[in-house]
């Protein structure tokens, strides 16, 4: 199988899905960010009191999910039906998931690992007068389905 | 130090940058991005003929870098002086570098960081039809100069 | 009922309409913004010669509805497929009118008060510099028609 | 004074302001929302756990004062250099603040005003499915500072 | 016919599709730039490389074409199911083509005629440095097909 | 001279400007378009009306000026301090002028250019009802004036 989003010429293209099905499609992408023991105490305390550093990057993942086509090239524009991320602590950083849904006719991953990345860039932001050596790791698709060419699951 | 980007009552804010110098700033962040032999076959194949998914990830990582405080809550607005990008061949993968400039207010490593992460998601978006596992990784800042907190250096 | 737009953890999620019937849905609001005599008779006398401030606020009122899910965190994006913007003149100020339609699963109420908020808030922008006192008031939906929980009429 | 956002054709521009000095500015706008208390109870009982419709609605405020420019037809673009939104208790309803600073060469009361139309729209989203009937107003300036024309404050 | 854009005072409106048919929706429109001996060198020569000059083109051509309703005031917004953009070598210059696909309520010929007219200012700023004197014309639809008013076949 | 959008790899980049002085830079570009007569007549006769079809030219001009670095993939984004422009009549047609001015360290000829092709889309966009053959040519530079590299004059 060859690359899908170039022509002939290898210009690059967005795809045509003129002729796909209109089917219900969902994917889910994970991400992880890690710091240093100082920032993550300070994030974990205020989120003790449902802090801001947290539902602030939900919600601008929610948000990064819906620029997808603006950010990706050759991405579809897309009308999400559903965003949602939730965040899991870990020892020292935090892995955020985000699951899209839409009705239509070509699949969602990007935008399931673009609200991820946007999500975690945003922990970023929100902690990096703390630590500034933080990492983003493991932005991955956990899982896909719906359209022809079956589902993934990691 | 605390959130700077926090409040007195934990709500989230745009920092106050009104009396810091305008000095010229740089910052340069990298990733990584990891995928299956085919999938680094077809990318290598078509790179040596100044292939359009590199290319493509280059542009992506540019335009991405000026999106940043659109997608990023508490970031400042800044009129970027300088973007540039590079890609590294790794050996089932590729290294993408993002270096930004600015005559500012305020640091500009969340601008290399979204451009980075940008490259890297287009480049996973132009190959997913070979392969939906690919891993981004590391996604860090390596460097940065200028303001008075002084530089960092990973 | 409760908060539809928070899971069950209290954070912001974008609501799961994918299950839902598309049909068209048609919402309209308005708001009101008053202002000095001076203001006032400035745009009247130019609203004579079909004056570039109405105009304005019109055209602005039009594309901010589309700008809605950019805007509004937790708003599904939209293909609207009509919108448009009446203004009426009172006594010392206007009443700006949007109405949207869609053929969807989701409904427009929100495009229609994002449209009025940046149609008032043009007029406000267009005059300004007569007078900075201009209140915008009364922003709110009049009715709305189509899905299931049934249609408003103020 | 006329309107300064006019030509001598009467068509609208971007008001020249190349030559005007460079200083610090500063805007308060604020606006109100009210509904039932039903919706009014909603809010309050999540925000005793700092909750997240009145978070959401301060980060959509903060961002969407650094839309302002893609709203307002002609609206500068601004560097923004702070926002910040504050939300008060009202007997049923909310008082909304947002204050904005930068330092440029023309004032910034348009995102001060947009900032805070966002965020009380943020709200009406957020609660929407409770109360319709919601009711957004007095959105003002209430003070400015910078600038030769002088200072205002309601 | 008169113009559909304007409602009975004139006002600009975004059409009413609501009862349009959906079906599929094609457009191609293309352009041409011409320039200096010296400039057309320079983009021919790293042409034969598979030069980035012309890639950056097709890029800003695809990703233009997505921005279209944010752009065009009374266009509707729509989701865009495939672009792709080609480029012919003139004798001092260059001919680029853009074809959209929808499957939609509404034609598509703005978004192609927006996709050529950025992919040729892109290769004005990316070839100006050179020749700021060249000239873009022709910007024309070439052909349209789908929907009720008949097919266009320039 | 060669490709400064290029670096020593041949991938393209953001020109660095940080150490380039700031000037007031001023760039005028204009464009034309031409239509059967029938369109013509619609749009004169609604101009005598200080027709919206004009109006909303200007507007998206405006507006499109300040997306120039959105659009164009290696433009710097730029706090544009004027925007104005104006439209001529034709035989069969309009030509449509666009200057902009900015305080800054690079040029803004892409941004007059980018105006101008907007603006003319515009048109096209509203009457297209009446005649699609319409074509959009002429699009240049007129003059610039401000930077290191002296002034153009067409």
């Amino acid at each position: 199988m060859g690359l899908t989003h170039l022509d002939e010429k290898d210009r690059p293209k967005m795809v045509d899905v003129s002729d796909k099905n209109i089917t219900i499609r969902e994917a889910t992408a994970s991400g992880i960010i890690t710091m240093s023991k100082e920032a993550f105490q300070n994030i974990i305390q205020e989120k003790n009191k449902k802090g801001p550093v947290l539902q602030t990057a939900v919600i601008s993942a929610i948000m990064g999910a819906k620029q997808t086509s603006n950010l990706i090239p050759m991405c579809h524009p897309l009308n999400i039906s559903a965003v949602n991320c939730d965040i899991d602590e870990l020892d020292q950083g935090f892995k955020l998931w985000v699951t899209v849904k839409v009705t239509g006719k070509t699949g969602i991953e990007m935008e399931a690992l673009t609200g991820t990345s946007v999500g975690l860039l945003t922990i970023y932001d929100m902690v990096k007068a703390i630590d500034k050596g933080m990492i983003i790791s493991n932005v991955q698709l956990e899982k896909k389905s719906g359209g022809k060419n079956g589902d993934f699951q990691r």
